[in-house]
């Protein structure tokens, strides 16, 4: 069998198919609270339970892209990548994604200062979030941007949500669905710009092989925050279940 | 004696006085190289190896700054704190900070690429810039903040160097002093904001003390990147020297 380290670098095109493939196959959308959700079977309580969850994943993101901005030798890949930062501190009180998540919050009859205190995120969402930063802080440039590919899938997911919450949860005002809106084009421009560092950097395939790990990593955040969520339903992305 | 556990936090008034001194007499203007460099006694090749050395400095700063971010919990913080990273980055390419000292490193007749290669910066001046980077990532939040008051003195230092560049090193085009010019007003605003920070999050007297000590930490970095420029020159800043 050949040897990981006798592999030769993969073309641009193996290697997006590749982490398109462990990427998608992963990514949260098939998980059964993303299925409830979209068909429309949650309660108020779990779509509340979800918002407030989740915003401890949300105040996590410019944290995360500070670390990967501090990673960087390059003012170029900084000034593109700072964008990320801006979209969701805003660049003025009350602006940008955090601001909107908790007008979302609002919207599903939370409280905005409940929310913003972290006080009631459940232990292991915490942990999944706390564990993105990590992998951040611990892995290389390439690979902490790899683990944002998550977003190449992003679009497509906001976009059935988006359609999902106003059919099947019309006690949400549409209006704070303006979050997930946002989400669809800059998710599109800014995994677009990541995919082409990450192929463009990963220079070697034992770098292709972590960056692909990286992803993994990402995704198994992203399903685990959701498990958080549905007890019980804590099956691995690919299907298995961790044994009893 | 009072024991250090027993002190009671300070008044601001108190803290920044403390500050002040501390900082003041450490600051590198008093530095033997910057009293050459003002009074004119600089050869060319010796400003030119500041101007070289010194641009590993700059390059940390955005890095730093980075990190520094990534350590807030704060969107607000952030906002403003980001502006920094814009300062040196700039918008687009060929703007900011950096920038300009490259600009600097060519009128005083260095090669910008060589510059900006990093390839021979001296090993005590990388050791001392890549400690500033350390103390940040270890230290917290204020202490981190309270490392970056050396600025408060960056005003005057700015202002003197400008008229005495101007003065004895006419051969320097007057243009190329634009990155001193910006540092006035930018140092003053943000050095400001910073001791605000400091003085409001150094809650008790060992908060207070380990800014102090930040500080310092600060001031023997920049002083020690002279220093390597000056073989021989190795006191410390309050006048003691290391037993040969």
């Amino acid at each position: 069998m050949m040897q990981t380290d006798e592999r030769h670098r993969l073309s641009s095109e193996e290697f997006v198919g590749w982490l398109r493939r462990e990427g998608e196959r992963r990514y949260h959308d098939r998980h059964p609270f993303h299925v409830l959700m979209h068909d429309g079977n949650l309660t108020k309580a779990q779509l509340q339970q979800w918002v407030l969850n989740r915003y401890y994943y949300q105040s996590r993101v410019p944290i995360k892209d500070a670390i990967i901005l501090s990673k960087s030798e390059d003012p170029g890949f900084r000034r593109t990548w700072i964008q990320r930062i801006h979209d969701h501190d805003g660049d003025r009180e009350g602006e940008g994604g955090l601001a909107l998540w908790l007008r979302l919050a609002e919207g599903v009859g939370l409280d905005r200062e409940e929310v913003a205190s972290f006080r009631s995120v459940l232990p292991g969402v915490r942990f999944a979030c706390d564990a993105y930063v990590q992998l951040v802080e611990r892995v290389s440039l390439v690979e902490a941007v790899a683990s944002s590919l998550t977003e190449s899938f992003a679009p497509d997911l906001m976009s059935r949500r988006i359609a999902a919450w106003e059919k099947h949860y019309p006690w949400v005002r549409a209006d704070v669905l303006e979050y997930f809106r946002t989400r669809v084009t800059r998710a599109r421009r800014d995994s677009g710009m990541a995919l082409e560092f990450v192929c463009r950097n990963a220079t070697t395939y034992q770098l292709q092989e972590r960056c692909v790990a990286a992803l993994i990593r990402k995704t198994e955040i992203l399903w685990h925050l959701l498990d958080c969520l549905l007890p019980g339903s804590a099956a691995a992305p690919d299907g298995t279940r961790p044994a009893p």
